[in-house]
């Protein structure tokens, strides 16, 4: 291969790798406000706003699919070498903890339909800044990705030190809640696993920044301890 | 390319293919080991046995990186095509399944050692038995894989179904336990959590056997309703 041809390799790889990014930057998006719908409708209990989530899972799958197919199709195509064949597989790797990140919002829709024919036993304070934060993580692990910005990543680490913080107050207040009135055992316990999802959640924005960082640094850091 | 230059192509491949699914039933042995051990521990109340899941956990994950390594190698030298390339990408999946498992399994092992100031509120039957069939689940997915054999993935599913029953159970008896004695909730929500984490062990396999079904069939079929 000679030198423009090489060139002009580079230049279809690059446009194929805009078209990628853009629709991780879209299927990101969808998730954030998935997250965001998730937390609105338990908070609120609108029902129809916690079917509308679950409904929007197909959605989001079928970008998954999308993406995954051109990433197959850029890969053989392309053959992409070392950094910009690591570059594709983060993105693939990418879509794989997004994809599971708005599983996570459809459970907490669920919970939302189960626990709808009675009042919330507390106003939620403390699971809609979980939801706050690990909606911010997936959109800076995904601003780091594009700007391959391993200072950005890093930084989502630290939000997920806080939402951990977070989990682990609610976790000894609900039990609180529990001990003193038996009877709110039932929806305390599907809180407590909105608690858990949104945990869940954060942790695949954390896997993003790691695989971001592996990707600019080389380095496998782990920002979850 | 010649003829024999693309027999020689192949028959590199599939000896790197070998030695990639040697290395995936090690890690899916690792994995469920690891599944029986974390409930063992849990069981018995065996808190050595809970740690050394934890540490094990390393392992596990530098296996993942050493067969994603090695996938990526193949990807960049072999450049597979079509049927062979979408081979080695199901792999990439299945490895991020297996490692998303056995942190599962450490998850259970903590909550091992966070409930070992006290004896059991119940002994435990129906978590085991939830154990037992997510490692039978984790076996016949990858068997399904290396066979490339539709009907034994088909059959992970019909095991999640089992798994989920199980699960409902358990969270109906745990509830009731709690209702009872407000004194067992703190150790009772643990308990609770052990079974949601067993219950995405499984649905982590058939994940596994969804995607072995979407190799060979080219079809996308649900098996987790």
């Amino acid at each position: 291969m000679d030198r423009s041809d090489f060139t002009e390799k580079k230049v279809v790889f690059e446009e194929k790798m805009s078209w990628l990014q853009e629709k991780l930057q879209q299927m990101g998006s969808l998730v954030e406000e998935a997250i965001a719908n998730s937390i609105d409708a338990l908070k609120r209990q609108d029902l129809e706003l916690a079917r509308a989530v679950i409904n929007g899972d197909d959605i989001i799958d079928n970008l998954e699919h999308e993406i995954e197919e051109k990433i197959l199709e850029v890969i053989a195509t392309q053959q992409p070498m070392a950094r910009d064949l690591r570059r594709v597989v983060t993105l693939f790797k990418m879509i794989s903890d997004l994809e599971r990140m708005a599983d996570y919002a459809t459970s907490i829709s669920q919970i939302t339909l189960r626990i709808a024919d009675q009042p919330l036993i507390k106003p939620l304070v403390d699971i809609p800044r979980m939801a706050i934060l690990s909606q911010k993580m997936v959109k800076q692990a995904l601003d780091a990705y594009v700007r391959e910005d391993v200072e950005l990543a890093a930084a989502v680490g630290q939000d997920d030190d806080e939402v951990d913080k977070l989990f682990g107050q609610i976790f000894r207040e609900l039990l609180t809640v529990m001990m003193e009135n038996p009877k709110t055992i039932t929806q305390a316990t599907q809180l407590l696993f909105v608690g858990r999802w949104l945990e869940r959640i954060s942790d695949h924005a954390t896997n993003i920044a790691e695989e971001v960082i592996f990707l600019v640094t080389g380095e496998k850091r782990n920002l979850n301890e």
